[in-house]
């Protein structure tokens, strides 16, 4: 037995293949964020973006090469030279690098998409991955749609590549199309009958168009698969990627089953979740697998019952095991800045003193209006403080609004520009649209407002409200975040901070 | 082979397990509207409810038994004679009726829930087959966390209902334990070495907790199972049910590995999941699989430029196959009461004149606000109006709010209540917070808020946004929903539609 195949590896590709769904756009400090909270969770690769596509997407893979230590940062690139060199360049700085090369390899995509012969289609891998271990030796390819390929074509493919210098085979589900029982046979199929098969790490990568993608990877385990590649949450275009925090705690919980393990500290799995469900804005339903809110909810009698009995009656895993705290600790204004910085170190933040303060300062305005901090409050009164900066153009003085039946929604705002003040007032549809609209006019911003989401932190009528706005300007788009008890104000700090993230003005 | 093997039959059991998650909490009404839509699009099953736990779930599976014509109407019963009774009195004036009773057979459960000896459950379950068989000929019996049981008690306990007249015998995966493999050994075990198990359908019943509901679905119907029990947008408790969305298009979109159909209507899926969500207020997030925002959406230049190539390069099924409407039209004031009205029976209402017109009005005024009127827009007003009657105790005649940085948060509101108008006022910690106050004072009303939900109708700064409401009130609780461009207003008139809807005043 090789020792390559002791564990399973963990691929996050949240900031690359994640971030390619509608909505989910990041900034670079906010894929930073992810990163580094990643790492403390220890997947094994971060996918960290395309380097080739933009500047932008360039530059954030540089800085996590260079800001983030631990897994090994890996780079997409088409099979082209421009792609390969503008990924073997943005990952320079890493300790660990790879480089992920990929080309279609389905008759459909062959003919349509390339508009070429599976041939000069094969000629175009080798060569990418040739010009790949000029510069790495980590190189990763993958034959885009590979669920729908021809599995002849596919065999002399793989057996190419890994004589070219592939380290890591990847078979997508580009389409989220296969199932278990079909994807697990593939890879038998191949690790079987590629010649020097034990070469190369062979990977799944889902789409769960079907609802399959979890099983589709752990089948692929099953058959030989050592690594999988996933998102947190399961982002990423359409129905999405696999879900990380389903294949771990499915390898995890059944390793009676499945017998081979992750590296992840599954104890950073809930917060994973939150920090890419409040940077991206995407929601996660209640009745998601592992990280929704009612995963751990036990509702009916007969079931409250059992687990009062015996915890075991109904729960497979326990909440802590996914860094969910079961008994919720409360805070109040008597807890003071020590208990508040002791909850604040303990739900995994590493603030500085400046920020600490500003974000005690902001618990005990709101301590005033909510009877009980929770800890999702005060994670997400945090995550707003922790992303503001001094350098931040814009900020929200005051504001007034007023709306009603018989009166057309105002707003007036005071913001500081720069340092300067400046007043507005505008009427709109209702009193979030006439705030954006006198924020827009006192910023002369020709941001179009793309998305708007607004969530409860927690329960009960003075739940704080957490908004999510996502912002665009001349192709650049930029999420920002804003909570308060009162929703306009939250919806006016979202506006305001995405407003703070445009790189150009 | 036996003609019921001839295709799976879909058990839905969004009204009953469903029903059971924290927060989804349906009135009569409404899930007369969901029953009603399941008929439409053809489920082979309807479970109506648990009628001894409540005489409001008894009165709303009877309701349905005697409106909703098509499926086989199902009740549950544990396997006690009150229980019995009361399921078999429920369902009388359905035309299809079914009772299922269940008791649980693994040791754990056994030992700390039950506290009996297996001898005893089997003594239990025969007898709660034959009571039921005193009043119908289709029964369905369920060993209750059968995925955690010991196979041979499992065997023995199954003959042992078959023999006493069991019909259906449902095997849950009650803990969302169990992996696709296994379970489907489960199913060749059980179907293989059961006396006479060609005189019972099989079924499948599983939960989501490791994200597996749906291949574990899958691998039972491949090794036999011919029925399958799940929800609209897989709600239900902890990580939910398997979603029925998915079973039914994996095996629809791979029938060449399956070989096996639904009787599902398909392209009433949209509408099912969209009433489902709004009437329950669960979250569909937009990574979800088949009905999620984005899972036909194509984010990323590469997969852009495939689609307009060859719609097939990235795309497994159609929009429409599923109810979407990828073309989606837009309405406007031009549009007028003929072009409104068109639309609303194409998006598959079916309203009063009475209704239509309120519906219209609301619509004019919706387009004195907003530019584009999509269908999701249309849904959703349709949807408020149709859910008011003129039974409603309350009525928003008009509200004002103030709120901002320097002024606390002030709401008036003028209400009708029982015909006669009454004014309050209230101050809170958000203007949400106010407004809430200022009706619970004009009501008098002691009803908990136990969750408030905010989404966007449809994009941009103009979008109609709805807002859901949970109140509880003496242990009911009822939903309300509301939807305006202004986000105050579609959070009062949710809060009223709650108020309007507990059955106890």
């Amino acid at each position: 037995m090789n020792s390559n195949l002791d564990f399973v590896r963990i691929f996050d590709t949240t900031l690359r293949d994640g971030e390619q769904c509608p909505g989910a756009a990041m900034s670079e400090n906010e894929k930073i964020e992810i990163a580094l909270q990643l790492a403390k969770m220890k997947v094994d690769v971060i996918e960290a973006g395309f380097p080739v596509s933009s500047p932008v997407q360039f530059q954030a893979v540089q800085r996590i090469s260079r800001e983030v230590e631990g897994p090994i940062i890996a780079a997409l690139a088409r099979a082209v030279r421009p792609d390969l060199e503008a990924a073997a360049k943005a990952i320079i700085p890493a300790q660990k690098k790879r480089i992920h090369t990929f080309i279609a390899s389905s008759p459909i995509h062959m003919k349509f998409k390339l508009g070429k012969e599976p041939s000069e289609v094969l000629k175009m891998a080798v060569e990418a991955v040739k010009i790949c271990r000029d510069h790495v030796e980590d190189v990763e390819f993958s034959p885009e749609d590979a669920t729908r390929s021809e599995p002849e074509f596919l065999r002399e493919l793989c057996e190419a590549v890994i004589e070219a210098g592939a380290t890591t085979i990847n078979i997508p589900d580009t389409v989220g199309y296969t199932t278990p029982y079909e994807y697990g046979e593939l890879f038998k199929f191949l690790i079987q009958n590629v010649k020097d098969s034990h070469k190369a790490i062979f990977s799944a990568h889902c789409h769960n168009d079907l609802g399959l993608a979890t099983s589709n990877s752990l089948a692929a385990v099953l058959n030989g698969a050592r690594q999988v590649e996933c998102t947190v949450n399961g982002i990423g275009e359409r129905a999405g990627n696999t879900a990380m925090e389903e294949v771990v705690m499915a390898l995890r919980t059944r390793k009676d089953k499945f017998g081979i393990q992750t590296n992840i500290a599954t104890e950073e799995i809930a917060k994973a979740s939150y920090l890419v469900k409040t940077i991206t804005g995407m929601v996660v339903q209640a009745n998601k697998a592992i990280v929704g809110a009612n995963a751990f909810a036990h509702e009916s009698g007969i079931h409250q019952d059992g687990v009062l009995k015996n915890r075991e009656t109904y729960e497979i895993m326990t909440p802590e095991s996914v860094g969910v705290q079961s008994n919720r600790m409360v805070l109040g204004r008597h807890s003071g800045r020590a208990g508040f910085k002791d909850r604040i170190v303990r739900l995994g933040f590493n603030p500085h003193a400046e920020e600490l303060e500003a974000a005690y300062q902001r618990f005990l305005e709101i301590a005033d209006r909510k009877k009980e901090i929770f800890d999702e409050d005060i994670r997400a009164l945090f995550a707003d403080e922790s992303r503001k900066s001094s350098n931040d153009r814009f900020a929200l003085e005051s504001f007034h609004v007023t709306t009603g039946t018989k009166s057309t929604p105002t707003a007036s705002i005071r913001l500081s520009i720069e340092g300067q003040l400046k007043e507005e007032s505008a009427t709109g549809d209702g009193p979030v649209d006439s705030i954006f609209k006198a924020i827009q006019k006192a910023t002369i911003s020709d941001a179009e407002l793309i998305k708007l989401v607004i969530s409860p932190v927690t329960e009960g009528q003075d739940a704080l409200a957490e908004a999510s706005v996502t912002l665009e300007k001349h192709g650049e788009r930029v999420v920002g975040k804003g909570s308060s008890t009162d929703i306009i104000e939250a919806c006016s700090q979202a506006y305001i901070s995405a407003l703070n993230r445009f790189s150009i003005s």
